[in-house]
């Protein structure tokens, strides 16, 4: 069976990287080569001359597999697939195969060894990092669309909680409504837990939901991402209830600032680190960076964490076709925090905003 | 600060491995440990004299470890956990630090070791395996009671679904409103994606919720579990819609004969491929061997998939205090699928059900 246009891309890197083949086991690699979304499984990657996949699945997915896999063969193995996947290897007498050492076990690259032949066990297996995962981070147009899908919907979703949030409500409640609308409008999942934070819980980056009733005074930041079709959606925005103090309109004003700041600097070609210090030197003159206590984005696809990271001194170069957050924020400890997030395509010429719901400041 | 009990369990086994460390990454493992439920921490014990602890965690969770943690010192690392870890082992002179190699990847051990002074780099990292996940599985009167109370909230769940579902309704809304009242009620989140299989895709054993309808008549089978305090439930009940053909009744009855006989061997010291062999036998009697594509079952906790493991030719035993499912299933390509399953204490004396739903045949 031929190489779909993906296997190619991945077999070409692979070639370039010295192996002969490449053993894929991170799901969302294996989903991207080939379309298989079970969770057991191993893709092998043949390069050079005579290119091709085997996908190695086990007995709860033959029928998945064989609707779903595309451009590779899809074996049954009676026991672990990637046990599979190194027996066949041998038995294909290849003898250099790359693997992602940052997605493979200690352990399990001990299995892996323990089923190649003495002789050449010592040399088979290379370390070739995230080659697949890092082809991921371009979206080609299939993905910016479903990106973009699920970005509209999240979009969707905040409005719709906006006209249900008040004082009194539980923080779980307000992710129960969301969470319940994502489902119904078509969402496979969430794509990480729902964080509603209010009160002086905004000041935690990661408050997920909790029974704390939103107060009358006082932030609620709500950060949260759907996985429609695959792919994953994610955006913050911090809504106020009842009238703010001068310090929370200063901090939202200075993380909106930094925040569009930063959307503005994006386009192919600049770095990540650039990215973020657009961020960091805004709140830097507001006298607020200490309180800002992450890196500034992330790519997003697949996965709700992926490549580039946007964090200091990041050389690494934004590309055309690459999805990032842009998410800056600010936490003063038992008083309150801000964070403000859109998903921002990267284009030749700048950068586009999937989750154009607004940033103004909000007053309920 | 002094180890708490868990602690202390812990330090020994790793003393009794030989290590003068344990290095902890596995986020679980973390919690079980010292309560801190944060997404990046690495908790390094000491074991032998001055047995102590030290949790690493970044910025972003300043706030929430020193509100969550118990019996042990919080550093708030500049950069990576693990790697402050690691320097910190290097400053305190250990020689010898456990870590669990199938938690740990290729990449981070290379990343741990780089922070090690050469002359002791090579004897320092020593492969323990699940040392703290082990203990982990037998749980203590307080994790038994917080599985419990997810189990029955899951229970009330199914329940409540019953009165819902209809053929028309598609799969996805059944899975929408189990998992708006599972949030309601407290649930942080459900264990897994929710599993709602109607019809042929009943035969898929792992058929995620889709835009499906329920079929006027066919089986649907529910697999779901909520996560409450940390802790995940897990059961699975197919009904029938309309009348059931013979071979579905069949098919049915013996899957509850394999479940129920596989529960009654349920006890301290017997083997986990006997509890599986138990299951096993009772569908190769019926001629459904060959459908049952999987194993038996799994311990559950603070993970969904935790050890042991109930399959074919397991040695592990039972011990009291393990929690596990019992989840035999058939699965007919093209035709149907049934699956049972309920979470079962194990006892010196025998085997609890902690998802009593009923297990009777269900016509809609």
């Amino acid at each position: 069976m031929a190489l779909n246009a993906r296997g190619k891309q991945a077999a070409s890197a692979a070639k370039a990287a010295g192996v002969q083949a490449l053993l894929v086991t991170h799901l969302p690699d294996v989903r991207w080569l080939c379309g298989f979304t079970g969770s057991n499984a191993a893709l092998v990657l043949i390069t050079g001359a005579g290119a091709r996949a085997v996908l190695f699945t086990d007995g709860r997915y033959t029928t998945q597999a064989n609707a779903e896999a595309v451009g590779t063969k899809v074996v049954i193995a009676p026991k672990s697939a990637v046990l599979a996947a190194c027996e066949w290897l041998a038995e294909a007498r290849v003898v250099r195969c790359g693997f992602d050492d940052g997605n493979t076990t200690v352990a399990a690259l001990k299995t892996m060894r323990a089923a190649i032949p003495a002789k050449v066990r010592r040399g088979m297996f290379e370390p070739v990092g995230a080659l697949v995962s890092m082809l991921r981070w371009v979206k080609d147009a299939g993905e910016i669309a479903a990106l973009r899908k699920a970005a509209a919907l999240g979009c969707r979703l905040f409005e719709g909680t906006l006209g249900s949030m008040q004082a009194g409500m539980a923080e779980v409640t307000v992710a129960a409504e969301l969470e319940y609308a994502a489902r119904l409008a078509g969402a496979e999942a969430m794509s990480f837990p729902t964080i509603v934070a209010s009160g002086e819980r905004s000041a935690l980056p990661h408050g997920k939901a909790t029974t704390a009733k939103l107060p009358k005074r006082g932030f609620v930041t709500l950060d949260f991402g759907v996985v429609l079709d695959g792919y994953c959606s994610d955006m913050t925005r911090t809504v106020h209830l009842g009238r703010a103090s001068t310090a929370e309109r200063t901090a939202y004003d200075a993380v909106l600032e930094a925040q569009e700041t930063a959307v503005a600097t994006v386009r192919a070609g600049v770095s990540c680190g650039d990215v973020d210090e657009a961020a960091r030197s805004v709140l830097r003159k507001a006298g607020l960076d200490q309180w800002f206590t992450h890196s500034t984005g992330h790519g997003v696809g697949l996965e709700i964490h992926e490549g580039p990271r946007l964090a200091a001194k990041q050389t690494q170069r934004l590309e055309a076709g690459m999805v990032i957050t842009i998410e800056p924020g600010v936490y003063l400890p038992g008083k309150f925090g801000v964070r403000i997030e859109d998903m921002v395509r990267v284009t030749a010429k700048g950068g586009e905003i999937l989750t154009p719901s607004t940033k103004a400041w909000i007053e309920l």
